[in-house]
């Protein structure tokens, strides 16, 4: 082992020699002794054991299953294409190996392994914290800090800024597997249209593809593919197609035929292309963690690019792979010999799960080959680095093709690193109710891990939605960055439209309540990117009661929000958690704004299903503004300022010009605001540093008794 | 539609001519008009159709996913061997067509028909609820009633006395698939026994047989059953052997020729038996609705009877089929077809589904028949009576083996009238919190069904559990009447001594409470019988505030008790609704008693892993004895009373001899205790009708300012 200290907060234990992930972007020392928080043992494998103190809380690990608190769990860094994300699954699509104890000692550890690594979290005893890496090769970063968010800042900074997508990208989106033709995506958006409600984007599932073949578009269905993309973009609609990993076999396809000629594609272990199949059946997984690789293929965006599209979601990426040859052979194999067999519970389990275990089976993964530094190494220990750097190559292609623009991009599969290069979805979850409480659970973690551009499939992916599930979905969804509705072929349509009157209008409501709040988000979540900070926290990570540790329902949004979602059918209420004294608005219209100081404590809030409970932490201020059509057409002239105020609160409202890089250079504007109490009145300071866009503030403050002034500040 | 008036609170609306069930026991006289709540459409199927006001609820329809109130979702009356539970299932093991619509009218609904009912409770449009009978035959009931529990009653009235178990069945017992030896068994009763742990009894899973044949002991497993029952019973277990639906195909195997010779299976559609294949392998269906056919099975149960078994499950009556000599030929020749095919995402996922979708197909379903009357009857018609007929077979043949002896039996596959034979557990479940939640709401719904001896496999059948999990679902399983921790094969050990030391501790204090509260519990489920009343009630069967409709998530037990569960990972506390003041006792050790009295409202309860919390209702007591290792040695001649008593508290305890059905004729056991506060003291009455055990109360009485009285009363 040898020890390098990359920073005063940041210890880099090496194990071996390990394959580099390019997760870390900061290089260390080497220094001598330092004690590793874990005892080690280290025989052919890596195993890491940590004694918990019965009240330490372990947070983190990004898209997972369980609490924000991950105690008691196992999870399996194993980035897998599993639709059912029932609660006892040890793997999703993402392997993110960031966690922090919080206990006696609070540290975080990160563990830079791009194969499969386990954490076993107090399951099998309940007082052990066990790692398990399956291999003797690894890098394990110990991360220290006094605060939790502090750890989390120290992590986020030596893994490099993340990933910004175009201010569009914040508006709501639209998806369905498959919005199938022309007509199809026409008529969606006419019905936001007809409807009066925002939408920012609708998206193509695989079916615009030609026979599911990456950067084709099906002539029939798509006909003028390029002259469609600027009538939808003229009507308010930006077009997000789907790629996928795999390349279909077909003679004269371009990219397969370039593929092959160029050995671009993992190998089995002759040398020869590995072959699986996926949608389009048999197909080549190029081998991204090549860099010619990734230049090939982040070029081939370009056709769509030029097309006029501006966003692209990665998918199948971990990679998915239905069925191989080999495996297929198999079980038919299996079918044949149990012709006309009297087959009981052994055998004829035995035959279906021949079937069953067809997909993403761990075979199939040690089959196959990727290219590093002219060696060969199998799949099965780089897994985990797939999805990432098919998406990377995605990004240094649009880099490459239109330099300093921002593309909207989000893949299904990631390891940490890729935060870098784009946001994740959550993958392909359920219409439950308990999937809205997932994904509130998930978003702080995934923000741990450097993946701010995150949200869920609204509404549910899998299985049929009801009107209500899609209400408080969307009126959790909101707040996350990404807000997008989706769902699969063959469920109950589920777009805002497709309910009854009522729940149409309430549905709306929320939307055009995201629309009036992207002041306010934009500004966190650039300020979070920017300060290697969160936008969704835990009430832990600001409040160091015991009390708020407890909470796993409730979130920290930005500096100034706390929300409260519903995530249960039927209810019109739910008990919240108030670690300080809170201003309430329970947002019905947001337009139609009132507000009650509520205390801290313990209370139960009722919530009819047309409002979203807002809460203003004390001495913060929230900057709304008005819903638009879309984002580009958002009038943001003059912005409402609510503020809670009961000495002095300070906002930075922040933004850009929402498409390009520049603020990198430190293109950016802020608009500083300070409220201060004194005896009867406030003392407002403005200081605006460059925003020429906003010429009015409209104040809403609110003290302690509830009393609210209104004034108006021309800037 | 002809319509009787079955008494004064029940009318029958019969469409056209429905088989008989035999769920109500009570016949009608025909009236003239009666208008039905319901709009009707009677086409070729009924339809009926009623609009919800927003704020109805809609209680009801027994075993089934999501909440107490079952608003929202859309349920399938059809009993489904589906062990995985998740939240958008519409079938579980049960069909249960009761529910009480509870708005601006207040009335109860039962469809009496052994197809497929579907009821769309507000899912398709929120504001409707639609009930679709697969027929143009079947009776619908209207319930009326002043209460919700009323209308319970009311119907309960009508569709017959509940079962009642031997007392010892109210013990903890312990399952697993399978303890597949008598070494093992003994192992496991010896662990009980070395950490001093109650039990009452081991169960045998489908591995204590020869080849899966019902009514066989493997004698290579179980050497000397008999002997091995007589010497489990002496150390203090009783084994319960399970019983599947289907009879192996086997020369020479009693079961299978008597049931051949008599043509007691069901057949196909050329008269020949049906053939369907279940952990055998090939297997027939005995025809359990022909009498004598159940005369026959009945009887069968003699053989394990005289070894001394007094318990029994039966399991696979749905009934479960793995697959068909048809099914399984297609989707071979599907398999064989695909050989060295490039199969895409339509073609791959055809195969796939030909071989997941082999079991419990709706075609093989339709593929069979009974013979009712005389008339060949399609088994799709009357698929919700056959787990209901298989275990009405077992009640009547033990009638008759023994008459007047209470045997332990319960079934997985029911329908309502089958609560009068036997008890339900609520089948193969999964090791997920969210499992404790629903097992939590389904309590009270199943109790409005009929069905009061019931409980889900602790601790979760499928998948792992860890110590937690067994902990917090103990916690509450010990309240039901049907407390059995089970789990299936290949999953974690979970018995309770399988954990840290810690863990067994608070499991072990658990199930000692339960042995504690069988006083209480006995007394309260046999009064529930008796007076046709439930055992688990939701908060809003008693209290008629608002904000008891809201409360999913706990429950009142029998007439003095209200609990609260933790079913969240990691949670140390919660929050619970108080609809008026109580008595709260956080039980560690039930020997230690602590009592704090709470006040109505809202309020955050801390709990740790240690603690039961439980709530005694104003004016009401509690009447608690003392563990031991099994039921039979409970020494309860002295019990403790306790009261929280600001006015007058009258209990009547009710015992008998728990192995008998004499209480049908009035001979069981009564103590009626009142207890009237006046200025500084109590007045207590006791007036002992029969009870002869107990010789002394102790009573702890407290005020509504928390002051504690103690004293003694001999009887």
């Amino acid at each position: 082992m040898i020890i390098y200290e990359i920073n005063k907060d940041v210890i880099k234990y090496r194990f071996g020699n390990p394959i580099c992930t390019d997760a870390v972007v900061k290089e260390g020392i080497e220094i001598k002794n330092n004690d590793l928080a874990f005892k080690i043992c280290e025989e052919e494998n890596i195993k890491l054991r940590y004694k918990m103190n019965p009240d330490d809380t372990i947070y983190g690990l990004g898209e997972n299953q369980r609490g924000i608190n991950k105690r008691g769990g196992i999870y399996e860094s194993f980035c897998s294409d599993d639709p059912l994300h029932t609660p006892d699954k040890k793997s999703l699509y993402g392997a993110h190996n960031f966690l922090i104890i919080d206990g006696s000692e609070r540290f975080g550890v990160f563990v830079d392994y791009p194969g499969k690594v386990t954490f076993d979290i107090g399951f099998t005893n309940k007082d052990f914290l066990e790692i398990y890496v399956d291999d003797c090769n690894a890098d394990i970063y110990i991360i220290k800090g006094n605060e939790l968010r502090d750890i989390v800042k120290n992590f986020l900074n030596i893994i490099g800024e993340g990933y910004v997508p175009p201010k569009w990208a914040f508006g709501y989106q639209q998806c369905r597997w498959s919005y199938v033709n022309s007509t199809e995506v026409e008529e969606i958006a006419n019905n936001f249209l007809k409807h009066d409600i925002p939408c920012d984007t609708i998206y193509l599932d695989i079916d615009y593809m030609e026979d599911f073949k990456d950067f084709t578009v099906s002539k029939e269905r798509f006909p003028n593919f390029k002259n469609f993309v600027q009538k939808m973009k003229e009507k308010g609609f930006r077009l997000i197609p789907i790629i996928d990993a795999g390349v279909k076999i077909e003679k004269n396809y371009t990219v397969y035929e370039e593929g092959i000629k160029n050995n671009f594609f993992c190998v089995d272990k002759n040398g020869a292309p590995f072959v699986a199949a996926v949608w389009p059946g048999r197909v080549h997984f190029p081998d991204f963690l090549n860099p010619d690789v990734r230049r090939w293929f982040g070029r081939k965006y370009k056709v769509l690019i030029e097309c006029g599209i501006e966003g692209f979601w990665n998918d199948m990426n971990e990679p998915a792979i239905f069925y191989t040859d080999r495996g297929l052979k198999n079980a038919i194999e299996h079918a044949k010999k149990s012709e006309d067999e009297n087959l009981d519970i052994y055998t004829f389990f035995s035959l279906k799960d021949s079937f069953v275990n067809l997909s993403n089976s761990i075979n199939d993964y040690k089959s196959f080959y990727h290219r590093i530094d002219g060696e060969f190494v199998n799949h099965y220990k780089v897994h985990n680095l797939y999805g990432y750097n098919m998406t990377r190559a995605a990004a240094e292609g649009f880099e490459e093709i239109a330099p300093n623009k921002r593309f909207l991009l989000f893949s299904r599969s990631s390891y940490i690193g890729m935060h870098r290069y784009s946001g994740i979805w959550t993958g392909d979850n359920h219409s439950w109710w308990e999937h809205i409480l997932l994904n509130i659970k998930m978003m702080p973690s995934l923000n741990m891990c450097g993946f701010l551009y995150s949200g869920a499939d609204t509404g549910g992916f899998n299985g049929d939605a009801n009107a209500q599930l899609i209400i408080r979905w969307s009126q959790f969804s909101l707040f996350t960055p990404l807000f997008r509705n989706h769902s699969a072929m063959g469920t109950r349509n589920q777009e805002p439209f497709s309910f009854d009157k009522d729940s149409i209008n309430i549905i709306k409501s929320a939307i055009n309540l995201r629309y009036a709040l992207i002041p306010y988000i934009y500004s966190e979540y650039m300020k979070a990117i920017i300060n290697k900070d969160m936008y969704f926290l835990p009430l832990s990570f600001i409040y160091d009661d015991n009390m708020s540790k407890k909470v796993e329902d409730q979130l920290l949004v930005g500096d100034s929000l706390m929300i409260s979602p519903i995530y249960e059918e039927n209810a019109q209420g739910r008990y919240v958690y108030l670690p300080e004294d809170m201003l309430l608005w329970k947002v019905d219209d947001y337009k139609n704004r009132s507000y009650q100081v509520v205390r801290k404590g313990h209370m139960y809030l009722d919530v009819s299903f047309r409002e979203v409970p807002i809460f203003i932490r004390k001495n913060k201020m929230l900057v709304l503004g008005k819903a638009s059509k879309n984002v580009e057409s958002l009038d943001n002239e003059e912005l409402y300022v609510i503020a809670f105020v009961t000495d002095k609160a300070k906002y930075i409202y922040y933004d850009d010009d929402g498409k390009s890089y520049d603020y990198k250079k430190g293109n950016y504007s802020e608009i500083f605001i300070e409220i201060e109490k004194s005896d009867k009145d406030y003392h407002i300071r403005i200081d605006n540093r460059g925003n020429e866009a906003v010429k009015k503030l409209h104040f809403e403050i609110v003290d302690i008794n509830g009393n609210l002034v209104k004034l108006t500040k021309a800037l």
